[in-house]
């Protein structure tokens, strides 16, 4: 099976996403695999296999690599004498902006592309802290309380310390903190207006039961990995946190009751249902006092989330064989026609 | 100044998006303007202004025009020997189904061409009426109680008779219907659901006061248009109402109290401000008991809905010089250069 790796991108994560394909690469080895690079000036280059090594993409080489450009139904290689098309499923994995804020959605969608990644909506609702919140409301799924703040306005939070501060739209802990008193508050929200002119403040939960769970939907039902309790840590940052995106070892079932798993597995499907389909992510949630709390919907998560999947290769497979279909509308000019019509012309 | 009109799309509403360009070329006759032509199948066009007439797309002739592709900062027109570059703000008024869905917000963002129109997370909250509703609620701003009714699902609507039947994701009332009773229900579930998977019903308000508002933001504050009442019929025809898209003359202001319009303001203010910046858009409002709900949001209302402002060229030239910058993130290969690092590499 053919299935070209889309990564790289302008955003913070960056490299983060070079790790991430270099552990596909491995973990999809099955696959004949493509591999395209979006760099930071937004141009694409297909890139040899070979050539997958961090490095490769750190020193620059990968300009000598040819490049792409996006036509109907395919990425395209253009030299003086040829025309090469590469058309095969693609597997969208860059994270952060670019690939999770809709843009590359909307780009495969309208060269009429078939890919494996959040649609444009879906990015929007999972990027975008706020809107995620939004979501969870007209869906009735708990999650933390929380408060906008806005750069240059000043504002009270009114949830007591300890707090967590978020740049609106940005994963990967990135310009996080938790903040214990009023003291240290100034410092993280600077830094976290540094991402984002929009940020969330958050109750941080001392001890709080984290449980991950990814999933994809295929042929109609929704297909769980395993419920993962993720490594504890006062706060992970963004080294440790970040070897998830190289992750390749499938890690232990979580050590929970089976009502719990049922609970996490009914809040995923409907958070997925009628929004996420084509895409395999991963939501991270908070259990307190039995109840499910929506934390995070990552929606290329780090690496696949592949060391959470039984058969990582093979839920790839019957994702990309169900992927939807977007029907490009055909335009009508009975309306011209009418005009004309009515004009008598 | 210079201005690149962007209308067409692959799109229910692609025949009424030529009929607004048309009308755009006579109210925006002091720009210098440029016209291209996105047809059916996602292949861009340059027009000539002298061949802006509607027939000439309905007969396929704008084929013989030069094909436009998109690349870094511009529209550019290959030749054999040259390439020529068209890098002037583009004013998106394609219509529904790509223009306001966020479709050619990404790709214009992508390429780092400056444009007015909702941006992409603007654009799902408008473009599907679902998650206007996710918006509203969010916002604390009123909308009239819904449902939502998805194909294939057998579902009691709750809401009295009369209701309006929509498809979640069109705009121009196609596939809307008004249902008297239970008998009159089959027929317009059918009719929205020919367009959308996703269908929203609503209590109908017979004789409700309807009023449409316009406005962008500038230099930091909103600028309004004047408040309309839209002509009242018991349901506004296709036709009839999209008039709208073709009409360029300015209308009386609705005679109403000074303090229902500065609530009016407000709610669009609310609305406004934090999404839809770098857009000029109409909102169209119920007034009931002297309380203003939300009915729609329109980001790229039909000609702009120019007749509702007494200078529309000049709005359109302070918007322009008012747009959101999207800074394009530098990437950052620190990541990568710390775990070589920690590897001894």
């Amino acid at each position: 099976m053919k299935l070209t790796i889309l990564f790289g991108g302008a955003s913070f994560e960056h490299a983060i996403s070079i790790v991430s394909a270099i552990t596909l690469k491995e973990k999809l080895s099955s696959f004949e695999l493509n591999f395209v690079f979006l760099d930071q000036d937004h141009l694409f280059y297909l890139i040899d296999s070979d050539a997958m090594k961090a490095k490769f993409f750190s020193s620059g080489d990968y300009k000598k690599m040819p490049q792409l450009s996006l036509a109907n139904g395919a990425f395209v290689q253009k030299t003086m004498f040829s025309t090469k098309e590469y058309s095969d499923v693609v597997l969208n994995l860059i994270h952060g902006a670019d690939g999770e804020d809709g843009t590359i959605a909307s780009l495969l969608d309208f060269f009429s592309i078939k890919y494996i990644g959040p649609r444009t909506d879906a990015s929007v609702f999972s990027y975008d802290k706020r809107y995620t919140k939004y979501l969870c409301d007209a869906k009735n799924i708990k999650s933390v309380d929380y408060e906008i703040l806005n750069a240059n306005e000043h504002k009270n939070i009114n949830i007591p310390f300890p707090i967590i501060i978020k740049p609106a739209r940005l994963g990967s802990s990135i310009g996080v903190s938790i903040v214990k008193n009023e003291r240290e508050l100034d410092y993280a929200l600077d830094t976290a207006f540094e991402y984002d002119k929009s940020v969330l403040a958050e109750p941080f939960i001392n001890g709080v039961k984290e449980y991950n769970l990814a999933g994809f939907m295929a042929d109609g039902e929704v297909h769980f990995s395993i419920v993962e309790e993720p490594a504890k840590e006062e706060f992970l940052d963004f080294d440790k946190k970040y070897m998830d995106f190289s992750r390749s070892e499938q890690v232990l079932k979580a050590d929970i009751d089976d009502a719990i798993v049922k609970k996490l597995q009914l809040r995923f499907t409907q958070i997925y249902t009628g929004l996420f389909e084509g895409s395999l992510i991963r939501c991270d949630f908070f259990v307190i006092d039995d109840e499910v709390y929506l934390n995070e919907i990552n929606p290329i998560p780090g690496s696949m989330a592949n060391y959470l999947f039984e058969d990582f290769a093979s839920s790839i497979e019957k994702l990309s064989l169900s992927l939807p279909h977007t029907k490009r509308i055909k335009a009508d000019y009975q309306y011209i026609h009418s005009i004309s019509k009515a004009k008598g012309k």
